[in-house]
């Protein structure tokens, strides 16, 4: 039986394609860049980035880690050539230690399930996190030459974006 | 000086922050799921999936693989019970080996940079691809018990989302 997000995603969706008109778009990105965010529910990457469908890759996950394997793919398999890199107020990863997530997966799902050593990439200090971010990306050798990489704070209270680097 | 897609980022970032009421959402996605898809340009998770601001995590990345790190964080840290995993038609992942894909790295960025042994995860059949993910994701000890997880497909050329699993 379905969930009730499931359910919405159906009738939403059913909604948005009986609409929608941009079948046409081509697979690599028209704007040849690539955004790198986190997972957190409370960014729109489309609207609040200004991203028109087709134009860039979109990348997320917990804390928006700069992901080598995508972004690689995005480069070299589909021609981007320009990373923007946005981190966020308010963001989960500011909140815990790799201690504290251990244990919640422990009391949750069982202890011993998971490495001592697993790490979930928290991080205490938001706007150096995003520098160290921009500078791992300019060191790593298997990205094109010359690629932009600019590292950014979005204000999930305002709405705001700033660049930091 | 700023790259087009910075500036492309600041005036339709500005536009959005000027209207933008939002800044009250909780940091917990309040609809408790995760959504799990594709970097490709052509996915409007927002619109296309139905996921108000607020709602639900979304994890982007080459393929819509499954990033654990990132599940772990979103189920027990910030409470996601439910799992939405969405392939698309027409993905890059398709369309190349890890043998042209370490060829094009060569090419572009120089020979030897990655190792051999690196693995973009290209997938040849999609409804196959959705599949292994969810039943991967079943076997994953350390998600909380009783996820509902579900695999999808999105039609790039229709809009179309349909349920595989």
């Amino acid at each position: 039986m379905a969930t009730e997000n499931q359910k919405n995603f159906i009738s939403k969706n059913k909604e948005y394609a009986s609409t929608f008109d941009q079948g046409h778009l081509a697979l690599p990105p028209a704007k040849k860049y690539l955004v790198v965010t986190c997972m957190d529910a409370r960014i729109d990457t489309a609207r609040a980035f200004g991203i028109d469908l087709g134009d860039a890759h979109v990348i997320r996950n917990a804390g928006g880690n700069p992901d080598l394997r995508s972004i690689l793919i995005s480069q070299h398999l589909l021609g981007t050539r320009e990373i923007i890199l946005v981190k966020h107020t308010g963001c989960g990863m500011l909140t815990f230690t790799n201690a504290d997530a251990l244990k919640l997966v422990a009391q949750n799902a069982g202890a011993g399930i998971l490495s001592s050593t697993f790490d979930f990439q928290p991080f205490a200090d938001l706007e150096q996190a995003v520098k160290d971010d921009v500078a791992w990306l300019k060191e790593q050798s298997a990205l094109v030459e010359r690629t932009n990489i600019s590292g950014w704070v979005y204000e999930v209270e305002t709405g705001k974006a700033k660049q930091i680097v």
